[in-house]
């Protein structure tokens, strides 16, 4: 078993019962390991919340960096901006719920190496809406309250969302797009 | 010292350090009571996050079905649906976000009552969707998917909102009104 597996089967442990109900003799007995072998991975629960937190902002930011740093107009990059998120979000639902229901669990240094990731993500995603309305392809608006209704409206999916349930991640990319950008207004 | 602000006090430390990192002593010292006095209103730190958690969702169900139980129509209702939300949230802020991020540490009997009256909530929510959809003032979209996105931007407040913030609750309403109604698409 390898890191990022073992960072799998522990998100999920935090995700379904939280961080503080989940002991490490439980994670132990998910991962298959103990002892030595299990410390090898895993210093503490602390230190394997960080990794996890880390892995996930780290995997999502990339990707937000490789759309925003391309010479596409704005409205194109917001719906890659929407699809990416989605897209992550479904493929690493334990691991992004962690990142964004836990981190409370985190320690001060832990909390601000976190905290400037997440700060970079917001700000690149304003930067899309802010030159969306410099170019008169989207009406004017309070940027950072819009960024915060679509990050709010795209990270509860971490609440909802259900690997075995009705929807796969192009449907619902679909409609979160078409709310995002057209409202729910029949014209 | 009434049970309503001993409950906002206590709110107050769950949300800024989480429900496991706030101890009863530390309870003790912001609430201004101790031992027997405080065993009075508190028996125990689950039994204040179940009252918190009680207080916040039937506080902001009693309002949502006061708007859904009248004969207005459907996007007017769920422009009501939207101010109540925003206006409950700003004024509610720590029992809010008590009552969405740390119920994962209540127990399964109290867990199912809170569950039920969230899926009631929604429910509310999803009949002004469909009703909107069925007059034709409202596009066909997914109802489900739909109220999962629109209560995911307001939702998210308890993560940002700041009481001392840039904006106001009005600020917001008429924000998250127009994203949720128009998009972002300049016409």
């Amino acid at each position: 078993m390898d890191k990022d597996e073992i960072l799998r089967i522990v998100s999920k442990l935090f995700k379904e019962k939280g961080f503080y109900n989940t002991s490490i003799s439980e994670i132990s007995e998910k991962v298959g390991l103990k002892g030595g072998s299990l410390y090898y991975h895993i210093k503490s629960k602390e230190d394997v919340l960080f990794s996890i937190c880390e892995h996930a902002i780290n995997g999502l930011l990339s990707k937000l960096e490789t759309i925003v740093n391309t010479d596409a107009a704005p409205d194109v990059k917001l719906k890659k901006i929407i699809e990416n998120h989605v897209d992550y979000f479904t493929k690493n639902l334990y691991e992004t719920s962690v990142f964004l229901i836990e981190t409370k669990a985190l320690r001060d240094k832990y909390q601000k190496s976190y905290k400037s990731k997440r700060d970079q993500f917001e700000l690149h995603v304003r930067n899309v809406l802010q030159e969306g309305m410099k170019k008169g392809v989207f009406r004017r608006a309070d940027v950072k309250l819009l960024s915060f209704a679509i990050l709010g409206a795209l990270n509860w999916m971490v609440i909802w969302y259900n690997p075995e349930g009705e929807w796969g991640a192009d449907k619902i990319r679909k409609e979160f797009t078409k709310l995002i950008f057209s409202g729910i207004e029949k014209r």
